[in-house]
């Protein structure tokens, strides 16, 4: 009984994490859960509150050390063929996404990206406080990564453009954005998919798989939109890149990686609660 | 309470969706349910049904979106060592349908393809108004995905193709026709497999794989065939990408891309139906 | 009730498979069955049995038709950038044994494969009777499956090699034979690790990854192995290709290709039953 | 009850193997169980001990074998293109520690790694006396699988790197040892994160997958550091490969991949224990 209850509780943390990607609600009789208050201000004095943004800044480090260093691996070899080439680099970004989500789940929810935190905090999966500490935690994470990077070869890193996101040459910043809203669309329908509730309280199998369309859904979005911008879909990637790059033509095209995965998360989590789960049509009845 | 019952019921929903992909029926006591009627007017007036069929267009233009956008980046290249390449673009088809059936599988049965639709029908899987439902929206799902790509770059996009399924040179239309055949007998076979309702009721662990080895099927098929036609098995992409990019040699072949994949889902429903479930042999006893 | 027992009995099929790949035996007061006798004539009488026989006939034409054709599309294009290259070529015999050992578990034990169907008939898994009848039914299904991809192109076919195995150029036939050796002994070894009864009962959810790694265990055999035999580790796939292909050069290797996967059967079968088992050390207790 | 009891037990194995991978704990009451003692010569009586010993052998001999073979397939061609590339290379790794961890997850705990041998050694999951058998036994294993590969090409095998690990031109020994130190990091956090006792006692499915974020992990740091050492993060792996290839350049660079992975080991250790389980504030309450 004793091993049940040894959860870290050194302050009161009155609302556990809901819906941490991967875990499943295993009993079958399920209700929803009311969500989390706007702001509550018990969580800052739980530990698990402060090890879940630990657990977002270390695994938003980690994804981008590994995605950036592969990037840069193949970018400054003249020959594609000579290096593990795009579709390397496309397995990078969503491997990680996959590997990471499935250690972080059952300690943060593992979003490693702030704009599935936007998209869950749309939800009402999140309370606001906790959505602001993630995003800044991911954003200081993404920092370091990047910066570690351009550690090994600082030369070699500003020469070939350090894995920052710019609209390429033949297309629009319009299309910029548009592929942005797209893939934040897939991504994080994906995670709204994978994760739903009611989807766990039927089948308590669903969820061990989660972590594995979730990261297949960045690997597709990069096969796809990497000709395009290097494919952001993660404001904290886009910034940490971006500050560690530091040069103008990297902060130019900087807001279509915040604007374009912000509305992508609005139009995903709009997308799942009107349509899937139909909720305007329920509060009528 | 409340929660075991909140599932959208604004009509009468007298049948349910029958094997939704990658869903269990947990009961070992598995008794087979009856067909659904060939016409059944009252799942019209559920909001299950609607959607569905919204969760079809979305997930078909999804995968057409992303798919048609991955080609394009490859095809326009002149060094495919610079792009994702040929396998990149095997990985974006069957990875998306890997994801998406996922995703849709509890809303729809996650079918995105009207020859899967095509042959469940056959097997009585679902009723004649939901199947042309399916494919009506599956095409127009297509249509728009196509169309998005187009958006991006108008000129590359018709100068390259435009992703849409040709006879390639060195190969007959009668050779088309037969790997069209044999990559949706693969497919639909592996559907059926993946989901036999059976299986699932000796073992309630298996259904929570099948979306993998459905999305792998559909890469396999790819990298076998893309250089024959660059792979169809699935008559709403093969009908999107040819009315976006609408040349007169890619209206020439669509037929095959129709006539084949139907050719394939028919023997896919008798093999399973007649070698693998043996029913001729049971009605018989 | 009905549902429970309607699987097809039309004879008197009295030893039912055993260890059917990815199926759980779910009883966790796991009690090891006793071996089927080596010849048993009952088999003959029921219709499963040659239901199981046709499953490895179309598993093992399925197999071959695609990963032949991948391998045509490789060959006889000059540059293999422009293709799906060999990583293509190892994806492709890897998942489609994936796939369709998912498919074929429940139906035949999915052998696809001699060397399999050797080895787990050395462990006692299967009569002679049914491993002599799967073994006829695969070659069968290899070579009407590199006779469908011959019949695409068929100078493209016999001028790129056909897909047979032959020792190349820089190896000797003792490493081609060590090669086969080593590479199925890693696939028979996966087999037996990923269906054993035992690590079954411990834990149910075990076996509903095995077709996984048995997939992953023919994909990386085959990334090591391409440039020495293009790799066999399966005597109907080597016998298939040579029979369509027909040179005396693929002709002269082909020992290889039964002697390498045999030797490498025993011992796998050898090692999971002596030292992982431990079987002989308990008939001494 | 005669088939619960038949493990093997010749020996006393007063103390069964604890967390091993992939093998759930299925009770839901989960109580920590104590650590085994530092030095427990009664392990030396068991089979299971021995076992354990010849699993991890086996395991590290095929998986240099595989990977080795691998990646000489690649460098000995002068065109990347014309092999399964350095994409390849990094599957070939991460792919055989997915399969091999599987496989040996139930006899040994699947370590494959001096590493992780060590970081488990550090949270006292195992003995002291096993580690070090451990370790011995899978340096052994990959000293025997580079030879093998050499065998099959003696000349090809010392003109091309015979698979060594160094550090490339371009990178300082500092920047090499940070990579090995973090792609170890990464390594052990997830083989930390997917065998967590604790996760596996609310969750019995997670388990099931841990195979494959390991595996994963090991293909993501091989995209991310080929460029730069070749990528280690296995001392066994980095010692066999020295020992038979026995250039003197080989021997410089050897100390990284030891210091490198004993950091990043106790680094994980060290986060998993300290911030995650939180430890030594629940020592305190």
């Amino acid at each position: 009984m004793e091993g049940k209850e040894e959860d870290v509780k050194l302050g009161a943390n009155k609302f556990s994490e809901r819906q941490p990607i991967g875990m499943a609600a295993q009993d079958k009789d399920y209700k929803e859960p009311p969500p989390p208050p706007l702001l509550d201000f018990g969580e800052l004095k739980s530990w698990s509150f402060y090890r879940a943004g630990i657990a977002e800044f270390v695994a938003t480090f980690l994804f981008l050390y590994i995605s950036i260093l592969t990037v840069m691996g193949v970018v400054q070899n003249e020959s594609r063929c000579a290096t593990v080439g795009i579709q390397g680099i496309a397995w990078s970004f969503g491997g990680m996404i996959f590997a990471l989500v499935y250690c972080t789940a059952g300690i943060s929810g593992g979003h490693i990206n702030p704009a599935v935190t936007f998209g869950l905090f749309l939800a009402r999966k999140l309370s606001l406080i906790r959505a602001v500490f993630y995003i800044i935690m991911q954003c200081l994470g993404a920092i370091c990564g990047a910066g570690v990077v351009k550690g090994f070869q600082k030369h070699v890193y500003e020469i070939n453009g350090g894995g920052a996101n710019v609209v390429n040459s033949g297309y629009s910043n319009g299309g910029a954005l548009g592929a942005e809203i797209m893939g934040t669309f897939i991504l994080v329908y994906t995670v709204f998919s994978a994760t739903d509730a009611k989807r766990k309280a039927r089948d308590s199998h669903v969820p061990i798989l989660a972590p594995l369309p979730i990261g297949f859904a960045v690997f597709l979005v990069h096969l796809a939109t990497i000709p395009i911008t290097g494919t952001g879909i993660n404001p904290a990637r886009s910034l940490g890149a971006a500050i560690i790059y530091n040069r103008d033509h990297a902060w130019d095209d900087q807001w279509i990686f915040w604007v374009g995965p912000g509305i992508g998360a609005i139009l995903a989590a709009v997308y799942h609660q009107v349509v899937i789960r139909a909720l305007p049509f329920k509060s009528r009845s």
